[in-house]
């Protein structure tokens, strides 16, 4: 498969995956998941808080031009956002560890389960579900009246002495596992 | 399940996964992979050529500690740690866009489908293969000597602008993947 220009990105169809981070406080992690959104198509991020918005040099030098073709939008609080993307019909989950939060697997069976079946002119159309992750600060996590508010937590068993990985590693790994679900429910569609 | 002291760490049953990093420049990646190489609990990190090894304080920051309990070893040349894990009975993949990588969802199910079945008195215990992942330089890849040594490549499938994510992303989502594969073949051993 070729790569993208811009352009062609902005127009092409993205996965109804967004990404909101919780006031994150680095710039390379915050480039990082930009360049990954890219990656797995994806609709947008949410930058929330004390997370720096684009245009940023240091962001640039990890996002290498991700915050070019990612769309993103900016709110002061992130209890808003998560507020307005479940008015629009997104489940949103925190990615935390919490006594009922569910796997990462469960989580990607979950969305695999929801798909949306349609018929139109005889062709079948899968339609997976609006999803929102929230992923947040480096030291504290997800806020937790931000955690209150969410649909659910998922979380990555961990087998370890720290039980915690960088965020932006983490947000890669949820963002492959579910566009991969995602994906595979729409029958490979790109 | 709890958090691990680095002695409990050190003395526990890791799984059969080496991550080989091919003279990566950032220490703040390095540093990341050991905290991912750590919650997922593979058995060792190699690090070859330019990459700093511990004790580091750039690496710390990003590590937090992690480079403490996961084992590491350094090779200067990578070609020489590919040939010894080999030697030692391990497949190794190079993480890399080549026109016969098998894509990552590809490589964990023949994770699990190499999997040894033995039963010793009477319990049944399930071994996965010996598997070492290689990945490159931030903006040079994985040395092309070292692909060709490589028993095959990963791809994680791109569908953006860019076509190749953070390193220590790109690692932590084949360490996720492939160790998930493992247990899961290991009847969710942790």
């Amino acid at each position: 498969m070729g790569r993208m220009t811009i352009d062609q990105y902005r127009k092409a169809d993205k996965l109804p995956l967004t990404v909101v981070l919780d006031n994150v406080r680095s710039q390379h992690n915050i480039g990082a998941v930009f360049r990954t959104a890219d990656a797995m198509r994806i609709e947008r991020v949410v930058l929330c808080g004390i997370c720096c918005c684009p245009p940023n040099q240091e962001l640039h030098k990890t996002a290498l031009g991700a915050e070019e073709s990612v769309e993103w939008i900016y709110y002061k609080d992130t209890t808003e956002a998560v507020k307005a993307l479940q008015a629009e019909g997104y489940t949103v989950y925190a990615v935390e560890q919490a006594h009922d939060s569910m796997t990462l697997e469960e989580a990607a069976e979950q969305c695999t389960m929801h798909n949306a079946q349609f018929t139109i002119h005889n062709a079948q159309f899968t339609i997976p579900p609006k999803t929102a992750i929230v992923l947040g600060h480096e030291v504290f996590g997800v806020q937790q009246e931000v955690v209150d508010l969410c649909d659910g937590c998922i979380e990555i068993p961990q087998y370890g002495t720290k039980h915690s990985m960088n965020v932006s590693v983490t947000a890669g790994i949820v963002m492959y596992r579910l566009s991969g679900a995602m994906r595979a429910a729409e029958g490979g569609k790109s």
